[in-house]
């Protein structure tokens, strides 16, 4: 987080670029490298936000501002219709989350503390919502696949199976406040703060009110104009980079617009705290299958970008075996640096398969 | 159970709609009221009968009668010919077992009781025996898919397999009576008495073995009766309704065939005995897979209406997840209404899925 | 083992065939009788060649020589060509250990001591290894499937993960001699003699560094050459018999070469060691898997027949399904007879569909 401040560098050369020569791979790169850090000062004003604003509404605050990156990309390039690159990035942040951050965490946490333990309830919970998750998005694709409907068909399937998923969040949360008491769970993300308690020192004393809530606004305008540089800058880079525009959406995106928040799961497995990282992990896996991609859903009939929730079996695939790799890892609430490292080889391989195809 | 039996009503308004308008919408309408009451008679009857034969030859008469009702309901659609509906109820009932009772059960138990507790030895043993069904009902559905194979193979494959299962079955309840000893276990139905046992109010005081007998051999006739209507109204039904014939066998026809007992499994539940609840739902599926499909399969090649257990993929895979997260939420022998929740919205999803399909 | 080498008597005719008749189905039968008692001597040779090694290079000798014979078959029908023998016979030998190895050990030690346990802690690690091991031999085939790319694309992305899949069979072993210490895990066999240790009886009393290399030489050349016959006589025994080549390379080929060593884990079983029992079976599988399936891929380059790692959805399904129950059932660290049961009852309906395809 410290680190990633410099590279604010990149944003005043993103706005050059932007009126020099918008759809360039400089105006890509730069506006990519721009996100880093606003994305972890929109992460870090979430979180003192809603420090002034009590267990409950700050819990919710996290719970929906959490993935605000990805949501704020995402919403650009559907309003672009670069459906694929959001399907895909909605896939790549599940996937990249639990194989990649989770993966890291658990090796850095492995090499640094030896066997790593954390409580079996939550993620019993995390594993079983995350199973829904999958089988609700695989629902839609199966129809698709196997009955060969008219599109218009797919699209009413996906909005009845994003109603049930908000639904299902909502429950999700209401449970994580209900019964996790002080130690919020994985969604509200009120447990890393909790935890972070002792170590403030990289908190600062914490910001005012007034500061966090303008710090927010303006990183959220600065996140939402980066991304509508990304995305206009998108199919140029493609065309020149020769990417497969499903690769960009898969690995590159969600690694630009979730490092501020994997780079502080690593940190707190690096700290022997390794329940927080699942949970950072997982949670986030959890809140972008059944909120960010219900709402994209949603946003696309808004729009006039019909997006449905049908993907390609490669990513269906991909995302099952990553859920279910993590379930079998984190059963036992045990963790070593093996299980980091196979984590991170299954990570590596499917990259390898969506980088060929 | 009680309030089942106004809807006896409907058998009389049934027998007349058979002769004035056989295949009428209201034929199926009253067949389909008539069979929830008889099925609670014949469920009923067959666990008074059970009680006097011993527990040994009771347990076999539970194990073997449990879901005659879908048995004979499946025969009748098997012998006239809708091979796709038989199917369908077949992994209907599974699912909705596993999905929508079990589901019920554990969000009623929950929200009455909190977290509800039970025995995980026999929730093991239940959901590998349902892996095993899973993989049995795969294997003749994969040939076909990816070898494209003669329809001969495939029925022969499927009585290979079949007779397998059966084997299967017949091991799983003599290990049940050797092993689980007084608390009997899912599949032979015993455990329900057992545990039914100090709150025998809704027993009344126990019926006689000759009383068991008549109601056991009236409501099986009945049953029969109103499944010939209700499978011979079946096509007019659906020609007039506009719903798909897969609907009806996945979504209906269990539903139907099952009432009494869902209705049983959630008030187990909601006086927090989940694990007979559980027992009940899980060991009906594992019956369903192992004793009822190979045994139509088998009643096939006598109809001369040669079935394979060739499934589509929409339908496996619905089973196949629908297995993995019954297995996830039950190995840690707890439950709260989270999880019934989930379970229930993963019901929802897969049934839009299927009413578009 | 005692009474396999009875079988060497197949040797000379063997030899005798080569030369007279070497495509009949005569050369084929004795070569792969041949094998049975030879790949004992070669799994016997390399333990006790091991012993005279210290743990760490006696561990790394049986970790890479552990599963030599099938590795000498594949290598032999992999320079013939027969690339979708040696494919399936990689997809058969893990099938094959998971299900009817450890189904065998399973059924006995369950009728001969009831309820057997083993510790959880390496099952888990090597349910996790299995996993990783199943996704990386899905995503290429699935790579093909779904993206129909050219064929040298295929290959390249096979050679990739074959090298990931090395290395991390190279962290693999390392963590078992690291952390499992004395009972150095399924991979390194070492497990087997630690625990064999108290009952010498069959193993003499130890063969001398010279005796051992000598054995190990003598088998291995003979192992080739049976091999070698075994493969030129498989095409005409295939015409003749009327059998599918992939029945012969899933089904056959397996058990001759594993022979020996299942024999080992059920007469583990036996004596009520499931422990060693499950670690045999499974290790393997990921020996299997990890060690020399990538080896066949980098070995395919070399011999011009290249490779790939795309296996049929039949195979891969039957593969997962297989991992899936095997976790199922060893995830509490106790098993029964009917656990056993239902392994060799999945490995019974699987081959029935590899029979039939």
């Amino acid at each position: 987080m410290k680190y990633l401040r410099y590279l604010l560098i990149a944003l005043p050369l993103m706005v050059y670029f932007r009126w020099s020569d918008p759809e360039s791979g400089w105006a890509f790169l730069t506006a990519a490298l721009s996100i880093l850090p606003l994305a972890g000062y929109m992460g870090h004003a979430t979180e003192e936000l809603a420090e002034h604003m009590g267990p409950k509404l700050g819990g919710f605050l996290n719970a929906t501002f959490g993935n605000a990156t990805e949501l704020i990309i995402a919403l650009f390039a559907l309003k672009a219709g670069h459906l694929e690159v959001v399907k895909a990035s909605i896939i790549g942040s599940i996937i990249g989350n639990i194989l990649l951050v989770l993966g890291l965490s658990v090796l850095v946490g492995g090499l640094l503390h030896g066997v790593q333990r954390f409580c079996t309830e939550t993620a019993k919970i995390n594993a079983t919502t995350l199973l829904l998750a999958v089988i609700a998005m695989l629902v839609p694709s199966l129809f698709m696949h196997y009955h060969s409907a008219v599109d218009g068909a797919s699209v009413k399937l996906s909005v009845g199976v994003s109603v049930i998923l908000l639904l299902v969040y909502a429950a999700v949360l209401y449970f994580g406040f209900r019964h996790a008491g002080a130690r919020a769970g994985a969604l509200t993300g009120s447990g890393k703060d909790v935890q972070q308690g002792p170590q403030q020192g990289n908190h600062g004393e914490g910001w005012s009110k007034r500061k966090a809530l303008a710090v927010l606004v303006i990183s959220t305008i600065a996140v939402a104009l980066a991304s509508e540089v990304l995305v206009g800058s998108l199919e140029h880079t493609v065309a020149t980079l020769g990417w497969p525009e499903a690769f960009i959406g898969i690995i590159l995106i969600p690694i630009i617009g979730n490092a501020a928040e994997h780079s502080s799961a690593v940190l707190m497995a690096a700290k022997n705290q390794i329940e927080v990282a699942t949970e950072i992990a997982i949670g986030s896996s959890i809140q972008i299958a059944l909120f960010v991609a219900p709402l994209l859903v949603l946003a696309g009939l808004i729009f006039g970008q019909p997006m449905t929730m049908v993907f390609n079996e490669f990513e269906l695939v991909a995302m099952v075996l990553s859920v279910w790799i993590a379930k079998s890892i984190s059963k036992d609430g045990e963790t070593n640096w093996l299980e980091g490292l196979m984590l991170l080889a299954t990570y590596a391989i499917v990259a390898i398969g969506f980088a060929f195809a």
